[in-house]
């Protein structure tokens, strides 16, 4: 295997920068300070200039998700080396059982897909319905599959969505488990009444996406979720919080001292509603996602909620359905299938709106890109972290380089890119997976099966 | 019929006090002003010292409520008797139907038990659940019967608990006919899951009620029940305001510009949740009500709530069980029939705990007992007002009278006094019905029948 | 003196709105009614199809106000004519003693330069110093000329800025009398110190107004005003809110149940600070008023108070400088003397951006312009009231009528229209003044020294 | 010098806990890691069963204050002795200038004053005044002696208090130096008032001191210094945060993303201002400190801001007075000398009343304690961390040892403990300072003059 000296740069932990020469070996770090000698036989990376930092993890992803006989674009190779080269080292991804399927089974079909997969991945479990084999198949996932957090969609009726009744029941379970429960939090009910509401009105594109998902939506749903977990006094994590409303929620929830999280898009911190208004069909359906891209404003009060403690992580959703995927929505947006792309820009994206405006600092950076996640789902510090011990799944990061984000460039196997045209300042040089160069100066060198399953303890495994 | 001349008395309305005069012939008002001269044949009501204030509004009681094949102990003459006595003229009482029962079925026999009513009320109709028929009937009530309020209970699962999708239904029909939505805001499917919790617990008496309504419950689904309103764009008044977490929804939707309105009953003002915790099986049994009483601290925060604005009415809920009906959940705190009096004492309570302490002043008191209620039920000014024209339902008010409340001295038929013990000081010397002397000096004339039913037009009639 | 028949309108309070004729005699108003009978010798005025008002209170300008020798274009008669024609029927104006000036004297000159009046006024008396002579001139002012109100500039450093040591006396001489304090809410140390920066940043035209006077600024004045009152237990009313902190800091008191008030100005409600960045000079300048117009936002957020109830009034800060005055500070925007006009256009901004656009009602518009400032100065219902007993100052309003608001058809005889341009709907056809028509369908009859002096009563006198 | 090896504990810091071994030499860390080998004469500390935490970091003591010609109990020597008796390994003591007198000069006197201390120690520096000299002087503070924060007095007017015109140009100051501006935040002209008026009323005693100080007078100055740091754009620190008022001033602030940090004293988490009304004299002026203990709910809130991350350090505002010095107030509680101990109990106070209530994580209770004053003032990972190359201060934490805390059993000098009586579970069995065991169960070790000045450098060194 391969030793790695990384030479000159500056370490960023959450906790603080520092100069140091970084030392790996055998996919483990085994050295971090400054001066160190070279390793015999080691591969020399210069970081002069450049920041070395644990490799991004997102915490949010959907590859090779199965959608109308088909699947995303992207499946756990194409969409996991595209995340290595944008300076990704983990991802953690959703089985998602359609309602009455054993949850064991989807849980077995989503690891054979994920077999291929280039990088370190992980799993989030969805309850989509609920009976006493749900609750004692959630014990075996916690208990030997190394799984430690479910996630809850609270909208998607008809399809995968999940009851009040099903919510305080596994929430209930998650407590006994130790387990984090996560919500997609949208309020279903008003969700597909607005839907019909909002074609009944006459209108039919994607345009209606939005009107049919308002802010409030989203904030009644995070704050029903948060009173829940408060009830029952069990953490609760929300994924890509959009707007003011769900931010509000969580903040309110943790001024009363309740230990809640917020996830948010890079998607949703840059862009806004306006590409809904979009005269083209392909671009307006190509930013279906939900909850949906919000009005200015809210893009500042996510990054508040980041520079204040109240917004912890970042993620993309990554889940990318092409034009013709989207084209099944031509004549009803509710049929345009739900998602986008990112995993591959979210890093630069973030560093380029967080660090460059003066908004956070590179520490904050790598506390919301990698170290948090590590944290809340309780794999840290083997990942989130450059220190003696840990995976050697790094970040060197350029932070003078430039690159202007395409669909056309970029390695993701979708056909859009929500960050089009966009010049970001600051981007990875280098990408170093399980100790190897995977990503070199634009050269990615994923390996299709390279990545393993990480399995993520019980929190009360003390 | 008799003429009145109420004479030097200080008139309190909402919006001053002032001192004045006051004539009513043939159940109005005729004359507001100093130094009228008696009509021929008046009676005369000496009001020096003492104010003069439309009869108190009781938005929320449930009289001869039917319960296991009997009702609650007052029924709609003593009930509304009891009213009287206590300086109130109206009622707004419910019509609770059934699931799948015809609305019009239920709210015929509510109008047939409301006939011996002593003085004047009104329905509001609860919607338990919903097809096409319930949506039409809703039109009806609303054009044809004067109703122009519909209430909902997010409580109460597998039988009258009112789910989201009813929930937004039957909001967006409210819109449409001009009618007001009401809550009780408690998240029903918690309330189950925390009662058997509480049960598992080995939790069997009335302290477990509490337990398993904690505020957050009621705060949940306060906020639920205004966001959804927030998006169908229609406003919302919230029964039974009990603690800090709904009353902090109510002010963050007002803040917001939303038109949202809060209900507060006299007991969660002044009694706290310490009484759950007596001895006495049938002393705390008797307590038992949902929302339940709170924690020290909620009842500062609700006087505030009516202080500033964000809060609109008092009421009392009034719905009598005798300790033989309470008895019923002797060992199963979740079986004891919900319900508290006080429709007798609300005024004297709230003049009490509020002008008394300086909390408020005599309009607001007036505000906060009658004319908010009268407004925003679309009564006003043939309630709630001291005018011209309206409606000569009058208390006169004796601000240096004292008395104790007591079981053994209320008009209603209940057998238990929520507020026993306690010496107020502010009592009504007469009540005023119709222009009629109902309540003199103690001396209770209510007559059995002669109440009449309120038609309330919708919003939308201009 | 003339009788008015006012017929067939709708009569617009504070509490409702209803049909009713109006009958005026000898300044007061008579009847109020459905289907009156004209008086003998009335004068007709058709209300068919408008409503019926009080007449608007300007709760806060500046008439005829010295300022480096020369004084502002409006003095008290072409100020209350302009006024007169915009609807009001009352202003409240302010006497500002210079520091170490005799207050009474101030105050004996501010009355008699008032004389000229066309219609009633009172007047505000500013405390800019402090000793026991402004104590005891204070009690004076309340006790026999009818003050009830003292304001206080937090800005305006070596002026008339009244320091934390003059405010907290000051405050306490308000419990003790009864009086109301009202305070400009800046911090002067603040805009002292940015004012020097912006310019040391070679900014000296206009557009380094609004840098120096940020929104927190006077957010930071505000929250401090409210404190002082709160730990000193006197009521407070702060004028000219103008941002989201400000109201906040309002919204944040009154939810603790405390008595403050807020006071928005028309042009707050509607016109933002990109009128700051005018290339022209005289027409930035001419927006120089302080606290200065705001961003984007700010304007939704003072609806949303006044939605809410958070805040209270509607008033102009009518103080008008010309071009040539303004030229003082062509290159330093520190001296531009600061000031705006609009007591002619106010009630028609406020209709078309509130009723117009359903934020608020026709009642609720009565309240913020005119009935919650006579109830929060103590003239109520003299003033702010359409009911017999009350002065005859009406304003008949035309919700059909549309105006092009334009400098060149105003009657003040400022030479710049910060509503230049704005189209309204809803204007006033009649203006009622003591009972006399004092504007009719664009004509103005106004009368120098016809306004009365209105004397404000304590409010501990009952 | 020693080395020490310390074997079988649970490492805690700031982002984990984890089993390992931890070995010092030469004052500095040298390794942590599972199953390290003892270094040949190295000393054994058996740390089974117990945590490995970074010694404590108190950063606001006042050793030596002088008073009225006298000092604190606790000089530089015992209190720091006092300090490792209880855990912490540097303490943040402050420098006051008298108003007038030189900066440099009093910064050399307590310099010379600090010489005896037992432990580690850095100053912050008080700006009392302002003109060129002390703006020069801040600068060689910063640039030459390793001072990087600078304290204000907002209150103690006549003597030490800092009007807004100093504290703004002290902050815009610390901007340019790149140093932290810290508050003690309450109005001291309020202050001054409320001290005559409570004096008015008859009230003499210690009773008398909260009601002179009610915490919005804290939270008004916390707000007002926060707003004046937001319009200078320079990052906050408010020490003793003691009420709801002034911790929601910094959540509101936060909230919007300003750098804002808040400090908590041990007293304020776990003493209400019930202490005030005790009968005897000398306990209640024992007790006297400012800001004042506050009423019951206070604490739980000062809580939840450390449990959700808007307030970030605890500390003990150490300076003791003895029972003579506090009757110097005998006959009028504003002259009770201000002062409380602490420094001593802190740890186990705070480890108590959080982490055995399951409020904290121990890794929380490491940043609260030690970490986050560490890097808050720029000494990170030198303080705060157990790492290699982090300095040997260092706490061996017992979760099992209890104590009873007492002023008889205290080595603090001072005669009172605020604390009496109180059992705490967890207390340090050992303290390292720089490598050396000066503590160990029991036995104080502490060396006169072994502390070093700590310097910190300023925030723009990079
Ligand atoms: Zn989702
Ligand atoms: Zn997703
Ligand atoms: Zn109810
Ligand atoms: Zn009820
Ligand atoms: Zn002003
Ligand atoms: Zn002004
Ligand atoms: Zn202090
Ligand atoms: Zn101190």
């Amino acid at each position: 295997m391969t030793t790695l000296f990384i030479r000159g740069g500056t370490v960023v932990n959450a906790d603080r920068a520092f100069k140091a020469d970084v030392i790996t070996q055998d996919g483990k770090i085994t050295a971090v300070g400054e001066n160190l000698s070279a390793p015999v036989g080691a591969t020399i990376v210069d970081a002069g200039g450049q920041y070395v930092m644990p490799g991004g993890i997102d915490p949010h992803t959907h590859m090779q998700l199965p959608f109308m006989g088909t699947t995303t674009m992207d499946d756990f190779f194409t969409g996991t080396a595209a995340g290595l080269a944008g300076g990704n080292t983990t991802i953690i991804d959703f089985v998602i059982p359609n309602p009455q399927q054993p949850i064991m089974e989807a849980y077995q079909t989503w690891r054979g897909w994920a077999e291929k997969a280039a990088s370190d991945y992980s799993f989030h479990v969805a309850i989509t319905w609920w009976d006493e084999t749900v609750k004692r198949d959630m014990g075996t996932l916690v208990q030997t599959e190394g799984v430690n957090s479910f996630k809850h969609f609270m909208a998607y009726k008809n399809a995968i969505m999940c009851d009040d009744e099903t919510l305080v029941n596994s929430f209930k379970r998650c407590l006994e488990l130790g387990a984090m429960p996560t919500v997609h939090a949208e309020n279903g009910e008003l969700v597909y009444l607005l839907q019909k509401t909002v074609a009944e009105m006459g209108i039919k594109g994607p345009e209606g996406h939005p009107l049919s998902r308002p802010p409030m939506v989203e904030g009644e749903a995070a704050n029903r979720a948060i009173a829940i977990a408060d009830v029952l006094n069990v953490p609760i994590y929300v994924v890509h919080v959009s707007c003011i409303e769900a931010a509000e929620a969580i903040a309110r929830a943790r001024a009363r001292g309740q230990r809640v999280y917020g996830e948010v898009l890079a998607g949703h911190l840059v862009v806004d509603d306006s590409v809904y208004r979009h005269p083209d069909f392909a671009t307006a359906a190509a930013h279906v996602m939900s909850p949906p891209f919000r009005p200015k404003g809210n893009q500042e009060f996510l990054w508040r909620g980041l520079q204040s403690g109240s917004l912890h992580t970042t993620a993309t959703d990554h889940c990318t359905f092409c034009a013709a995927q989207k084209a099944a929505g031509k004549d009803d947006f509710s049929k345009i299938p739900n998602g986008t792309g990112g995993v591959e820009e979210r890093l630069a994206v973030v560093w380029d709106d967080g660090v460059n405006t003066g908004r956070i600092t590179p520490s904050e950076f790598v506390a919301i890109t990698s170290a948090n996640t590590a944290k809340l789902f309780n794999i840290y510090p083997q990942k989130g972290s450059v220190s003696v011990g840990a995976d050697a799944d790094l970040v060197v990061w350029d932070p003078a380089g430039t690159k202007t984000l395409s669909a056309k460039t970029q390695f993701s196997k979708g056909d859009f890119n929500i960050f089009e045209g966009r010049t970001v300042k600051g981007i990875p040089s280098h990408t170093v997976s399980q100790g190897e160069l995977v990503f070199v100066q634009g050269d990615l060198r994923a390996v299709n099966g390279k990545g393993r399953y990480i399995k993520r303890p019980a929190f009360n495994d003390n």
